[in-house]
């Protein structure tokens, strides 16, 4: 745990993600290129990540299982667009047991191959179906440049595989999963992300169609933090993946995948973060409350003990999640900052006389300074830190809304949409222009097609870019 | 989930396993040599075990953590005992991204070298003493011969790896995680482990020495099922681990690993199972009861599905993991085969006159028969149905306990030794032989030193091999 100063997120907010990432402890660089150690503060956020999406994904009535880290080199190959997307990007084991393999093994970039094989032999019947699946796993994408959480040879994910009897379930599935996604985004990891649809140009490799949450960072660009794919018959038919139906015909099944990541660690320290450090939503924050007792002798440092040990009981017990800070090697001044750089978002301050006076400081992480202070009474304590907490929550999310609604702009012509992009806003136009429109864009601009947003205007407009009649709107913006 | 008859235990062991791995549905072969698809119901199991270990985990201070799943060649090469042990077994990138690596990286067999090398940058003073990291992971080992969880090329597991100041505080950890997995395996999965210490010819590649929970499966074969490395000083060394001292001097710190892994499912399934299938403990079944609703007509299902209902909502909220087996297809008794095949602990029956008396009948699993099945009042059945998880519960672990006990036999010579181990038991035995005359036991009779229990008899007796003066009892069995 270091307190050094870190670059402003004006000077360098690219700078400032890196320094913070290591700072705040999440993570470490490794010996291997592009590969992240995740230090046990990172990974208690990916626990707590991990936890409030398998309840979501339960609660659905989706399964989790297993399968294989590697894939034969033969069955990616199956689903042609699939293949195409995915194998500049593959590590591949050639030797093994000390000799070479026969067919090289794949290490899973994503699974849906190995288990849309398995889905071949476990579907049967439309009794079989829909069958709802979801792996917690690691992957692993070659990438050429790699940013901590954001983009990393390997990356913990979890990846949801479904099938189905008809198109509109598995329709209805795949907007369900992104409706999953947005709502932990939004009332646990406090992003208010924007559901919408990616351009034919943006999605999925062997998908009919990918959904997506797009979040605001602070630095306005956008961040993709979670996708849900219709994958039609697609791989069902790459894989021969069919069940007898109620009239005894055999039919293809309709699949989905689903898709979120380590990715979101940066995308909750991007979206929160100041110049201090982390910020943290209380529903994901390891520690939601560090307590520092500050004394300057033994005499106050029994007291003011006593009364931390029975307050954090108090806490304990109503499930907060706290740790104090006991260290004697440093001061109590030290100690907010270092707190602060991990984003904790309450901190208890208890002196010798709170200890007198029956009080504790509260200082909220959202609002800095005096502002974020209040002294209260030690008497029912625990409600009102889980009524702070809340607020903290609601918090941040009102915030990072405040902060996208105030940089997402209406363009009528691409000009506006230059500027737009230029002063590092998202531009929202009436969009009826094709892949190539979108190529052009981005080379001229670096932005692309963030997303169709299922919030629609309503209504019909003209194509910014083209001039032509247009039926939904788009949003433009640069992104990770 | 199918109900066909399985190959009887005594008839052939080794059937009765794999038929019952896959008709319980806990797992599925996959097109990838020696690799498992964990299907969920072997999945959840796996849950249950991973949240029993982590709790415990925690409550003694360690923290979870990911590191990279490739390992640079050279980092393997660097303990010397450690790649003689492991490089016959490795799975090795040499292409990625399209490219052909300058160094090879090999997908971790385990992570000693990989944790070590962040140990090292981690590690300055005696204050960042004890370090206490543990990680979830999965790891690939090429074996030529592969079993369904007991042995397969990628298995999951968790590995614990902690540096300390003093040879002390190493031993005291290395000890401690024992209890740990013994405190789980014989708590949690009902399985009466004997924790003892491995010979130097068994220990881990790499460490001082190694001790180990075994565990008798049904065939009387041992199966190691968690071991717990004292790695001295070896891998501090090898990777130039130091820290400064209080008196401001270099020390190199000491280390420890241990790892517990998915073969675990594989030791409940065969020191509790039965020729009917699975026979699992409440604290790890991923359901404790089985709900059966019997009725013949729309009258008697409404009634039944009433009751069946409002008592599953009693259960659930005493944090009764259930489920209620609603299917119209087939009949209670093919439902009866179904559940035990997959070993819940608890079923209940509810039928017309169960709805008329205010009664339930509970069959538990470990006790078959009419012997096992009560029929009890609806009220209070929530306790009721706590108090019979914990009778089974016991039950198991009494079972497994009293077979272990009568199959371990006390051998003073060489013959008695072989007329054991022929026999299908362990032999406890004085033992004051070499590494060679282990090597002779195992070609001569297939069995080999499982630990020098922790547990002696006190005093000194006369080695049964080499008839030297001995000072401590070994058991010999022959092991998975």
């Amino acid at each position: 745990m270091a307190s050094q100063a870190v670059t402003p997120q004006s000077e360098d907010f690219s700078k400032w993600y890196n320094e913070i990432v290591y700072k705040a402890d999440l993570a470490d660089q490794s010996p291997v290129r592009g590969c992240l150690i995740i230090k046990p503060y990172g990974y208690e956020l990916w626990e707590a990540i991990k936890s409030g999406l398998d309840r979501r994904f339960k609660a659905t009535g989706h399964q989790n299982a297993y399968f294989p880290l590697f894939i034969p080199e033969s069955f990616l190959k199956r689903e042609a667009e699939h293949v195409e997307g995915f194998s500049p990007e593959l590590a591949v084991v050639t030797i093994a047991g000390g000799k070479e393999l026969e067919e090289p093994l794949v290490v899973r970039p994503t699974s849906e191959t190995i288990i849309m094989d398995a889905f071949k032999q476990w579907i049967q019947s439309y009794r079989d179906l829909p069958l709802l699946i979801n792996q917690w796993a690691n992957v692993v994408r070659w990438e050429l440049r790699t940013r901590p959480f954001l983009r990393t040879t390997e990356f913990l994910w979890q990846e949801g595989h479904t099938a189905h009897a008809t198109a509109e379930e598995a329709e209805a599935e795949t907007r369900q999963m992104l409706d999953v996604y947005a709502d932990f985004a939004i009332n646990d990891a406090a992003i208010p992300v924007i559901k919408g649809k990616k351009s034919d140009r943006e999605k999925f490799a062997g998908a009919v169609h990918t959904y997506t949450i797009e979040a605001m960072m602070k630095d306005k660009k956008a961040l993709q933090s979670g996708t849900s794919h219709n994958l039609g018959q697609n791989f069902a038919k790459a894989f021969g993946i069919q069940y007898v139906d109620e009239n005894n015909l055999p039919q293809y099944v309709w699949t989905t995948s689903w898709g979120l990541s380590t990715r979101m660690i940066g995308a909750i320290v991007m979206t929160h973060g100041d110049d201090k450090g982390l910020r943290l939503p209380p529903k994901v924050a390891p520690y939601q409350v560090v307590i520092v007792p500050i004394y300057k002798n033994d005499a106050e440092r029994t007291a003011v003990m006593e009364a931390v040990e029975r307050l954090s009981r108090e806490l304990l017990a109503a499930n907060v999640r706290l740790t104090i800070d006991k260290r004697d090697s440093v001061s109590p001044g030290f100690k907010y900052n270092d707190w602060e750089m991990r984003g904790v978002p309450v901190r208890m301050e208890v002196g010798p006389k709170d200890v007198e006076k029956g009080t504790v400081a509260l200082a909220r992480r959202d609002i800095a300074g005096r502002d974020g202070k209040q002294f209260v009474p030690q008497d029912n304590l625990a409600a009102r830190v889980l009524d702070l907490l809340a607020e903290v929550q609601a918090g941040l999310l009102q915030q990072a809304a405040d902060f996208r609604d105030a940089n997402i702009h209406d363009a009528a012509s691409y000009d506006e949409v230059k500027q737009i992009i230029e002063a590092g806003g998202w531009a929202r136009v009436w969009w009826a222009g094709t892949g190539d429109d979108e190529a052009r864009i981005k080379e001229e601009t670096g932005a692309t097609i963030r997303c169709f947003p299922f919030e629609q205007p309503g209504g019909a407009g003209r194509c910014a870019i083209t001039g032509q009649p247009a039926a939904q709107v788009a949003l433009l913006a640069k992104a990770y």
